[in-house]
């Protein structure tokens, strides 16, 4: 295992990773699992290991990122590892006064809502977010043929935390000054594509063999507004890393009625939430479509058999897709017991794809 | 304007309402037009009137019930009113320990997750809620020809605040009970099912003119889950008043993916969010779809222009129906400016059916 060259996400060798096979459409020995938030709260040496140190602490310790992503990895034996950090690591990184609050989420000191705010907005770059960088090369080094997912929040979402100011159930600001001043509107979520493709730009240079754009919240959208004035957003954080080499997965929850629109922002894998199933999906999406989901996190929590079946119909559904990586419709919830999360592991992979 | 005898509800000519012409397809000069949460936080009179009294001490005054109720159909002149209550109203009437904390929602002192548990949920009579029947009363007396909506929380809605304890974004621990534990699950909501219809039963019995059932976070389940596990339970509730004579509005939000089966649990009129355009949600229900909405309550707060823009969309695509019936997607914001939903009704009116 040696250090990668930089720009070692591009010289990865797809025949090695399942993750890889599954989004080009290759067959492979079974669906590769992994497990959105499987790096975090569920598992106890998590906890320890973060007791003390504040979450946006935690995600710029090159030592910390390194380990915590490993965790699950050794623990539930998946197939694809994802970098442990926050969505706000890159505006935080540029300067933006953000606080993760425990049990509430990002807190945004200073709102942006209007256009003077958006000079808080300047562009990302490497020297930024070292800390990724440094960890993205010690856990590509580690982790061998498995790949690292890298991430950042999509444009959408992003401003929605920076518009209402923290997290929202009805994201009434944003929707407000998304139809009420389009021109800010668009000028903001440009300047959040730069910073969201610079950073994902950043983790495939360090070697991130794979990267989601977790557009968490826009299923709060119609299919009409979301085309207007998302999708040009995503896809400009999407399309210019099509000659990266790596698999792009986007994601959303409540996305079902746009699930088509999310592949065409430049995606090779489309997340799935719950609300449909995954044959629905392939439907909606295409026959080409490779997806990504669909088990509610919240069936975790319930017996062994209900959770059998789910994976079970999940697996066999996956199979009219021309490729399928399994994983939750959403995060890992707190309260899951790991030996379900690696009992789940064990299924997929004797199930076969 | 006289005092309706005891099951006025059934006497209500329904040539004289435009909501009842919308709900069984009859033509009227504009759809008539109503507000989810049009009792409440936006408007002034009623922040005044609200002031040192608890959410739960005003929904058991007769007095204030009647007034809050009356404020937004005097201001606004809208086409229906809607009673001031909430839908966790009943169940603390039959002695549920609930508060409803501003700002959180319904927090629940001994939330409901085993057997020996249903024994808090016995049946509710008439007598349990004498405040209801007394404001409904005074209500259908002082609104004349305009109907009164009364209203419940379907089973699936109540159960998640009841399990959950207060509100939740996951529904996790409802939804591990509802796959983990089913026959508990359907023990518990046979027993919410009783005490909703028995609620919109009193409401109807003195003097509400249409009902509507709130199963607001029904969109957090996929379609497979809600016919199986909730379904049942709304047909329970709503079936059972098809002798009434009162249009029963069925309402969730995100319920998309399965509006017919809404529809099929035994409602005239099926809610629709802003997810979908209306001409969409006819298609999915069939030609014969009574729809309401679908305004998203976000944009209130934009200019008029794209508040003007998206009424006219609305008012278009609902001819496409057998009956429309103007709302939002979702209840009324606080920040929402009075004005804004004056205007909106002036403009519903002018359109003309």
């Amino acid at each position: 295992m040696s250090n990668p060259a930089p720009g070692g996400g591009k010289n990865v060798d797809p025949a090695l990773s399942l993750l890889a096979r599954a989004a080009t459409g290759k067959p492979g020995p079974h669906p590769p699992v992994w497990f959105m938030r499987q790096a975090g709260r569920s598992l106890p040496e998590y906890r320890t290991l973060r007791a003390g140190t504040a979450m946006l602490d935690a995600c710029r310790q090159p030592e910390l990122i390194t380990e915590i992503t490993l965790q699950p990895v050794r623990r539930h034996g998946v197939d694809a590892a994802i970098l442990f950090s926050d969505i706000v690591v890159p505006l935080v990184a540029i300067g933006l006064e953000i606080d993760i609050v425990p049990g509430v989420g990002p807190v945004v000191d200073q709102p942006i809502r209007s256009s003077a705010d958006l000079d808080l907005l300047r562009e990302l770059s490497a020297t930024d977010v070292p800390y990724i960088t440094d960890a993205i090369r010690a856990l590509t080094a580690e982790l061998g043929p498995t790949p690292l997912i890298g991430f950042a929040g999509a444009p959408f979402t992003l401003a929605s935390y920076l518009i209402e100011g923290g997290p929202s159930r009805d994201h009434a600001r944003t929707k407000a000054l998304m139809h009420g001043q389009p021109v800010l509107w668009h000028a903001l979520l440009n300047r959040l594509a730069v910073i969201a493709r610079e950073f994902l730009r950043v983790q495939i240079d360090a070697g991130a063999a794979a990267v989601q754009l977790f557009d968490s919240w826009a299923g709060a959208l119609s299919r009409a507004d979301y085309e207007r004035f998302v999708l040009p957003h995503s896809r400009s954080v999407l399309e210019p890393l099509s000659d990266a080499g790596v698999p792009r997965i986007h994601f959303g929850v409540g996305t079902n009625e746009f699930l088509d629109l999310m592949r065409a922002a430049g995606a090779e894998v489309v997340g799935v939430d719950w609300r449909i199933p995954l044959d629905e999906a392939v439907r909606r999406i295409g026959p080409a479509a490779v997806v990504q989901g669909n088990l509610d996190p919240a069936l975790l929590l319930a017996d062994w058999p209900v959770i059998e079946r789910e994976v079970r119909r999940i697996v066999a559904e996956g199979r009219t897709a021309a490729g399928h990586v399994f994983n939750l419709g959403h995060g890992v919830l707190p309260d899951t017991d790991p030996g379900v999360i690696g009992r789940v592991v064990e299924l997929v992979h004797s199930l076969g794809s």
